[in-house]
Formats: structure tokens, C-alpha cells, sequence
């Protein structure tokens, strides 16, 4: 085949977010951003570095400051915190973050549990903060990407209507989202479903970019990727190491490995303009500063195939 | 959506041969067949049950007669053997299995490593085997299946042409071969490959049935099964727990997981015949059999999905 064209996928680290929040164990902060310092040098370009929830709430972020103001200083990286209402959005306005995270679960029984609302306020929540941010006088430099949680099924509600989802889709954009994610929060997705969604979900944002975020916890994850990718699905959330998790689903993991994911998409021929073997290098230094925690993903495990290369040298082999 | 027709695939167990090759322990007969009995009750109706290799090469299969013996006693189960040439298959066909498994690897030098033969040898025994089932009277009792390992790369040649694949799947076909399977033995396959190398043998070996055999080293395993079915593959190989691995990379998976698998397709609404539940409480004691064992396989690790039913009746609740 050979593939000539460098069709270009954005890979997202957020597992400085979504794989530390629920660690008993802080992690410090000269290593989380030795950890950002060596993804990014590795090519990553976009991270959501913390969460801007209230520190008695989630101490695991009670040195977001730091950790932004260090994160920013880094050339060409998107640097990303995720925020829980109007309150954290200025926070993240003042800490001059390039892109706030906001999410609205497409379950009620998920929305009212997480952040004890329905679902109809936290989208106005939306609308104010993209309100306040033009106010500001930031728009054009601040981004808001608004997710859509539980979108693939929750632990509460179990499967989700697609056309549930579809609406939500249409009020984040009617917010004033600049991007959109759909998130499988509790790792009940599959390809089928995932072709289904994301097809729906792009009818109603149109031109709003589209990321995917999605967790591996019965095995799916890779599979759910391709789904995406085949749909047109052009960036994705992961996890170094697949961190992260659900606490009602103990050895459960955390999103799609950084790792594996970077793997399979160079396999595709598909340009994340990542430096595997130095992420793995980075994965590597992760068991230093997690010790204790179980990290997943096959490529580290198994190592990288006998003679690998980047895929665009690859597929020339594969052609001749 | 809503799947109303019942499009069958067919999960065969490998993780008796596959899974148990390469472990030094010797699995006891009486747990070998209480492991086949359960996955017969679970629904599984192929298993591949043993290797007839001579006992000295490979004492894990020393009992393969008497665990040949016990599985031909399972209503519809269809009871196969791996053989390494004609002298393991004369012996398949005194044991009077259903099926014999036969393999050439596409790689040179893996098939003059395995087997310390070329190519050509390989598949002149095949036509061998094909005439002594024939000359003995078991055509239409006895099936032969013939594989391709190393189909989709390999360790010591790296990527592996397709025209090689294709006209190795032809040959197979010319032997006379009842049905083709093509393996990824060292997991280096991706989906984009995938699609390629099972269409390019499709248009090969026409209406005989294929099999598809991958093996989850670097977490593509699922991604490939779903790139293969997009192409029409409907028969998989897997291993219970994803046992097995790879001599050359510490920490492997083998097999895809059956169980990952059986999850995967049912949520595809795809019916394998496989009771969900029944099957994760085999892989449950497949850990007192196997003490010290490491089991692989996110679907046992996080649990089945809240409220999980069987797909037929999940996709109704999707469309109402």
C-alpha cells in the first residue's frame, strides 16, 4: 500500500488529570513536571496538566498554580486544566491556561452525583464561563472544550441513548464550545457503538473539532480508537502508563495508554509527531515516581517489534 | 439500531495448546479436561485440545491421548490437534479428531527455525496429510486446517510481504486444505495490515473458511479482530485469561482473551454461543489450575458492565 499522505492525530496527555485524581498518594510537584518537561521534549504537544477543583477537594491539585505557571514556560505546548464551574474558569483564566476542560455528564444520575447538578445548569454553567471568558477579553486565546461524560454508558443509568447524546452535543455547541469531547468515562464502549456516537455527535457540532476520550477498562480501548479514526475521529485523550481508573472497578485502568495508543497509530500510518522509544522512556521514569502504582499498556510490557521504525519507513518496506 | 440478524462468529480455544507450549509447569490431565468440560458447558464448541508432538519435544502434551480421548466424549464439540507433519497426523487420525491443525510460517527462516525445513517441504507435507486422510477414508470426517504463522511479521524478518502471504494461502489451497488460518504468532499485527493481508488470502482460497489467529502482544489483539471481521473473517482462535506468550518478550500476552473476545462480540451483536458469565468463572479456577500463572484480560480485571446482559437484549434498550 504505502501510505503517502500524513494524516495527522492529536494525542492528548491527561494523565496528569484523569490518572492522578483518584491517587491516595500525591505526587510531587517537581515530578509532575519532570513528567511534562520529558513528554513534551518526546513530542507531545498538548496536556492537561491539573484539575482546577478546590484543593480540600482534591489535594492530589493543590499545586495547580505551580504546575501551570511551570507548564506554560514550555514552547508549542497546549497546556490544559480541567475546570469545574464559572469559579475554577477564572482561576484558569487568571493562571493563563491556553484551554479549559469543562464537562457535562450525558447521564442525570452521573451529573447530579459528580457535581451535584442537573444537567441543564451545568450547561448554563457553560454558556457563563464562555460568557466570562469573552469578557475577559480572551477569546481567541482561551479555548473552552466542553466533554460530554458518560456518553458510551455510566455505571449509574447503564446504556445511553444515543439520541441523548446527540442533544447534549448540539447544546454544547449552542454554549459556544470552540471543541468538543465525548467521553467513555466508565470503559463501556465498543467500536460499534463508538462509530454510532461519534456519527451522531459530528452531525449536530459540524466543523467544532472532535476529540475522543476514551478508557480501556474491559480491553477495548484500541478498538474503540479505530472506531473513532474510521469515522473521522482526528484526537484523542490517553494516559501514560493507562493510569487512572474507576474505583468501583478495582484493577480497572485508566484511559487508552499514551504508549499504546502512539503505536498503533504510527501502525496506521498516522502522524502523532510522538517519539515512541522516548516516550517509552518517559513511561520508564514513571515507575520511579509512582512507585506502587500499577501502570498498563502491552508495548512496554512486550517491547516494540524486532527492528521497528517510525511507520512512514515501515510502509516503504511493506511496499517493496 | 438494533441487530436483528444473529451473525455468528466462532470463538475456538487455543489456550490448551497456544497457552499451555510454553509453560514449564506440566498442567495435570484431570485439570486439563475439567478446563475443556467447563468451556463445553460455557458454549464453547471448538477447542484445540492438545499438540501431537513427539512427548520428548514437548512434555506438556505426554497425555495427549487421553485428553483427545475425554474432550471426543463432549456433545458438539469439535476436538482438534496441532501436528507437526505427517506422522503427528497419522497419529490425529487413530485419535480421531474432528479436526487436525496443521502450519507453515510465510517467514523463511521461522519455518526453518520451527520446523528446520523450508517452505516448500512444509507444504509438500501438507499435500501429504491431505492424501493420507483421504487414503484412509476420513474425507468428510476429518478436517485439515491449515495456518500461516508469521503471516503478519515477523521476529526475525520484520515485516513480511503480502505477496508472500498470498501466495503461501494459495498453496495451502492447492494442497487441499479444508480451511485457512492466518496468524499474527508474534503480535505485530495492526489493523490497517489486517485488512490487508486477510483480503489479499480471501481472494486466494475463495469460499474455504478462514480463521484469524492474533495474539494480544502489543494490545492490538482486539483492534485486529475488529479489522478482521470489517473484512468478513468470522472464526478467531483465543486463549482463556490470553495465556501463552512469547519466549522472546518477558511479560507478553498470548492469545487474544477469550473472554475479552466473547465481550467484544457480543457488544458488536455478534453471537458466539459463549455464556459471558459462565466463561469468567473458568477463567476463575483456570487460576487455581495454573497457580503462579500471570492471567492477562481487562474483562475479568474491571468486571462485566452494570446491568450487563447478553447484546440481543441490550440493543433493544438502546433503540427504545
Amino acid at each position: 500500500m504505502g501510505t503517502t499522505t500524513a494524516d495527522a492525530v492529536l494525542v492528548r496527555e491527561v494523565g496528569l488529570r484523569d490518572g492522578l485524581q483518584m491517587l491516595a498518594q500525591f505526587m510531587p510537584t517537581p515530578d509532575k513536571l519532570a513528567w511534562i518537561r520529558a513528554e513534551h521534549a518526546a513530542g507531545v504537544r498538548e496536556i492537561e496538566v491539573t484539575s482546577l477543583v478546590p484543593a480540600r477537594l482534591a489535594p492530589q491539585f493543590a499545586d495547580a498554580e505551580a504546575v501551570v505557571r511551570e507548564a506554560l514556560a514550555l514552547p508549542g505546548l497546549c497546556v490544559v486544566a480541567l475546570v469545574p464551574n464559572l469559579r475554577g474558569a477564572e482561576r484558569a483564566f487568571e493562571l493563563g491556561v491556553h484551554k479549559l476542560d469543562y464537562v457535562v455528564s450525558v447521564s442525570r444520575t452521573h451529573n447530579l452525583r459528580n457535581v451535584r447538578r442537573e444537567r441543564e445548569a451545568s450547561l448554563e454553567d457553560l454558556a457563563r464561563i464562555v460568557r466570562a471568558r469573552d469578557e475577559a477579553g480572551l477569546r481567541g486565546r482561551v479555548r473552552v472544550a466542553a466533554g460530554l461524560s458518560t456518553a458510551l454508558g455510566c455505571s449509574y443509568e447503564g446504556r445511553i441513548a444515543v439520541d441523548e447524546v446527540r442533544r447534549c452535543a448540539a447544546a454544547l455547541a449552542e454554549a459556544g464550545a470552540d471543541e468538543v469531547a465525548v467521553a467513555d468515562t466508565v470503559g463501556y464502549a465498543d467500536p460499534k457503538l463508538v462509530a454510532e456516537v461519534f456519527t451522531a455527535v459530528q452531525a449536530e457540532t459540524g466543523a467544532l473539532p472532535l476529540l475522543a476520550h476514551f478508557h480501556d477498562t474491559r480491553g477495548l480501548g484500541l478498538a474503540n480508537v479505530k472506531a473513532a479514526l474510521d469515522v473521522g475521529v482526528r484526537a484523542f485523550d490517553a494516559s501514560l502508563g493507562g493510569i487512572g481508573g474507576c474505583p468501583h472497578a478495582p484493577g480497572a485502568t485508566g484511559n487508552v495508554s499514551t504508549e499504546d495508543l502512539c503505536f498503533m497509530l504510527d501502525a496506521l500510518g498516522l502522524a502523532s509527531g510522538i517519539d515512541l522509544p522516548a516516550l517509552l522512556e518517559v513511561r520508564q521514569r514513571l515507575t520511579q515516581w509512582l512507585p506502587g502504582v500499577a501502570l498498563h499498556g502491552a508495548v512496554a510490557r512486550a517491547g516494540l517489534p524486532t527492528g521497528w521504525r517510525p511507520a512512514s519507513s515501515l510502509h516503504r518496506v511493506a511496499t517493496s
